[in-house]
């Protein structure tokens, strides 16, 4: 085996470590904690179904990758809970830490490119990120709604911090927001799983 | 939201259960056993990263929707181990009827997309097909090597079967067959844990 080959087989093997990587996020079924690789896959195939409401036109192979990669730092960093303030001030700079050594497993021209649609997802700048990061909002909601919002209760999450969170989702793609997070929202702040601000 | 949005947000939340299908490949480091959501990330990814070792060109997005969504039927059709005989004599029957239902609960045409796609994977013809089938094949390799190759010596897997097995590897991917995965095997057989044919 060639470096380039040994370098993208140490790469996909390191990445395996993704799937050990436990989300807040609970599965439908009220099943157990889901991992961050189960989330890129599901992010993938949604961003896929639901591309016809994106905001603006978005290269989808480019997007799909962008759900697929876009956690990979994590198996350094850990996953910061999207209501961890504490954890929230220093993400930046374990993720850096984590890109840099783990993209930098790839030969140089793959890591480049990785690194860049890493940097493009975090910068959320262009249609390809913000709508990526309208699924990585999207998924988890589905799958707290379809267990009446339980992940909300369970850390006492309010109706500020949710819509916080959901801020930019319509960045992404305004009818998602509009059509389903929304009305997700409200009705647990109705329901009580989402404290009242 | 319109019928549309429904039926796909519908098919978005059941193939949340494809995170519940266990298959016979532990995680590397010797971990748990991996289910059908992550071996499908994981093989996306690393059919973007090997793309330049396809026999072939392929359209990368279409391999990686398809590594995606291969094992979708396999939510009501259970994975079929390769090496279970018997299984195998029923597996086509048990994963069309799935791919009938789980498609099914999509938009007509999203269903008709994702179905012919899947077919097209099944069928093992298209350049695209045949590689996405190489990363099928790669992927668990991977992961059992990583762990010494308990999984062979679990099941008490011989030579013939993992040649059986791999026989069609090479038409995705010469190269990671002559250079990745034969001398995988080649080892395993030399340390015993594929059993001699």
């Amino acid at each position: 085996m060639d470096d380039r080959l040994q370098r993208q087989m140490a790469f996909a093997l390191e990445i395996d470590k993704e799937k050990n990587i436990l989300r807040q996020t609970h599965l439908s079924g009220h099943g157990r904690r889901e991992n961050d690789a189960e989330h890129a896959w599901h992010m993938a195939i949604m961003a896929w179904l639901m591309r016809e409401y994106a905001n603006e036109e978005v290269d989808i192979a480019r997007v799909m990758l962008m759900c697929l990669i876009h956690d990979v730092v994590e198996i350094d960093a850990g996953d910061t809970y999207a209501y961890d303030a504490e954890g929230k001030k220093t993400q930046a700079a374990r993720e850096d830490a984590a890109k840099q050594r783990i993209f930098g497993l790839l030969p140089q021209d793959q890591a480049t490119q990785l690194m860049a649609l890493f940097d493009e997802f975090e910068a959320y700048e262009t249609p390809e990120s913000k709508y990526a990061h309208a699924m990585d909002n999207l998924q988890p909601v589905t799958l707290n709604a379809s267990n009446g919002g339980s992940d909300w209760r369970e850390h006492g999450v309010s109706a500020d911090q949710v819509y916080g969170r959901q801020r930019k989702t319509a960045l992404g793609s305004q009818l998602l927001y509009d059509e389903v997070i929304a009305p997700i929202i409200e009705h647990h702040i109705d329901t009580g799983e989402i404290r009242p601000s």
